[in-house]
């Protein structure tokens, strides 16, 4: 049981607000809801209500928003979380591409750009082009600097998430465990996140797809193979951050003449990744040089083409197979390059999913291609800072500071 | 995000107490702690602090504990969980046993007994055989039935955890569907949790010997093959309460000529649980009837029998590999009638985990015995039902009814 630490306010009195937070849960999905609606979700006293609901209009995050249908008198007004005015900026770095976008607090994107970035260019200049991007954007949309209350970041590499560095990232040279937040507060004095590409993008489906979803996992299919695993509706990533690392999984049944980066034989990113479907068919004559290629060749129809990413669905669906068994999750979203091949890469998980776990941990598992495509690290970097700025606790110190506004920092 | 629904005062004005429950986590684990301490934890002010503590005092859950060192004046008053006057009853139900532990709050066995008992005798006869335990645990402890304030339960098969009741369990004859929670609540009025026994057993692990650890995955080596898994300090059921089910999944290299009991060749139960171990040292010519005989022979220093379980080890290890690299957990520990051969089987399971995950993922993964033994039922039955009577909401709800004797139910 780990004991929830919150911050209070130290006004002498405890705060009638105090529980704000709480209540603002209730309408982060910016529906707008009467009194009587929020006293029925949440089960609170109609003047606690009133109470909280005044503390919260103080604090600028919720609105008054028209006027519900009323069976007669006064209709009754409505409260919705207030967007305007306040925003986060999702970030997502790519091995090429640095994208950046400003989302509102209901997770509504107003505005993004992407640009060609190489990684290798090293944190500064990389975070420095970012923070450019940043600007242009809240300048377009009419907003300052000191409107963004947050930033989520995702990066093509591990990460430490309790300090935002990145921990030997193979493919970010310069940056091992070089302070993002520090770098980014510089220009934005805000809450910064960072996590791995992977992790961000489950977020990223979640939040668009499958927000009813408690339990999912997310696959992406690129130059590597990794997992972003939601249980219990949160992030799992596991006693040092590795959790989802699929790619050196040992398969069934695999040919162990084929030797994997790491060392051993038979690992999945080995047999099964972009490179290696490429490899594959450039050894069977085909004229390949990159994973693009392999998309290429399957949407033109090439037989071996298709026959190659069906046999590394294949090869994932029986790593994932034990993953089901392990996590019965409902639904399995399958992301990344190569899965812009189509159906053949989710067929071929599906056929060997289906083959080797029981009914029942399969009886309502849904198999499917992600829909966010490239939006999916946008999307989840503003997600992940999203539910650290507007959480319970954060929402309580905001109004609390506001009920204050004589004091000094304290 | 989940939406937190909290009972709430209705008493017209917001409870200076609301909040309680929240600073009572802190004084879960039983230790004694002074306003200051408490202040220092949770970061509320000292008025806010006394307010809580005040209405927890009146509650009953909390009492006063001697007093402090002090530096000079008079000494600050201590205050800690109040132990005496309530318990919660842990019920472990095994195919032919059944035991019951009375439990104070702060997780403490008070008393336990343990019978024989056939599970096939049917859900009224079991469950009316466990009440009449409790009865007489209660008396020699010299409480009444209503100082039980939850009852938490584990038995051996699939349980739809929201409700209580057994799904298609398959050694449970009569148990399907049947409400659990209905039957005893005719006798103790409070709160029944039901959970299959490898959950519980992990949670039993969990708070005795790993409470600090957040991501652990309990195995049991028996007649089956499934495992508990905590994540992020909570247990993990999946999307239809199966996950840890790592009975049917394939093990890499497995002998195919051998078919599991569920149709499929390779399972990992058909290679190494307790009944297959047996049968292949009963084919080698060994006078071996059943699990328990292994166990004996291994203990006895058997060649065949020892190898024969560093072999299932093995197996096991073959699929924990994968559950490493997917959740990266700190601990694992091997439970089950079959680890009772000692280090054989962890052995076999240790050499595979290790060869076969990346080396960042097991660098401080421990790889262990099971401690609580037959014990871990009743432990981890307690900590499932104290988790829910003792969670905030619960006990602001406590909170509120106590300051509000007047009031008829409502």
């Amino acid at each position: 049981m780990a004991a929830r630490p919150r911050p209070g306010s130290d006004a002498g009195i405890p705060s009638a607000a105090s529980g704000a937070g709480e209540l603002f849960q209730y309408l982060r999905d910016g529906k707008p809801r009467t009194k009587a609606e929020l006293a029925e979700l949440s089960s609170l006293a109609r003047s606690t209500i009133t109470l909280r609901i005044d503390a919260l209009l103080a604090s600028g995050l919720l609105a008054p928003y028209g006027e519900a249908a009323s069976t007669g008198g006064r209709p009754p007004q409505r409260f919705a979380l207030n967007g305007a005015g306040h925003v986060v900026l999702g970030i997502d770095l790519g091995a090429s591409h640095a994208a950046v976008a400003a989302v509102d607090l209901a997770g509504k994107v107003l505005e993004e750009t992407s640009v060609a970035s190489d990684i290798a260019d090293g944190p500064s200049v990389v975070l420095d082009r970012v923070t450019d991007l940043a600007h242009e954007l809240l300048q377009r949309i009419g907003l300052a600097d000191d409107q963004v209350v947050g930033i989520g970041i995702g990066v093509p590499g591990p990460v430490e998430h309790s300090t935002g560095r990145p921990a030997n990232p193979p493919i970010m040279p310069g940056w091992h465990e070089f302070d993002i937040p520090a770098h980014l507060s510089r220009t934005f004095p805000v809450p910064v996140l960072v996590d791995n590409d992977v992790n961000v993008m489950a977020l990223g489906e979640h939040v668009t797809s499958w927000s009813g979803v408690d339990h999912l996992l997310y696959v992406k299919v690129a130059t590597g193979i990794g997992a972003g695993i939601i249980t219990n509706r949160r992030l799992t990533r596991g006693a040092l951050g590795t959790a989802g690392d699929l790619g050196h999984v040992r398969v069934v049944d695999a040919d162990d003449s084929v030797v994997c980066r790491c060392g051993n034989v038979g690992c999945l990113e080995a047999l099964a990744a972009g490179p290696a479907v490429a490899a594959r068919l450039r050894a069977a004559g085909l004229d390949i040089d990159s994973p693009q290629d392999v998309v290429d060749s399957v949407l033109r129809g090439d037989v071996a083409a298709l026959q190659a990413v069906r046999e590394a669905g294949r090869s994932i669906g029986s790593v994932l197979a034990t993953c089901v068994s392990l996590l019965n999750p409902s639904v399995i979203v399958i992301g990344g390059s190569l899965s812009l091949a189509g159906e053949y890469l989710i067929a071929g998980v599906r056929e060997v999913v289906y083959q080797r776990s029981l009914p029942l941990a399969t009886s309502r598992l849904r198999i499917v291609a992600a829909t966010t495509g490239d939006r999916a690290g946008i999307l989840g970097a503003a997600a992940l800072v999203l539910d650290e700025v507007l959480s319970p606790e954060a929402v309580d110190a905001l109004v609390d500071r506001q009920r204050q506004p004589a004091r000094a920092s304290g």
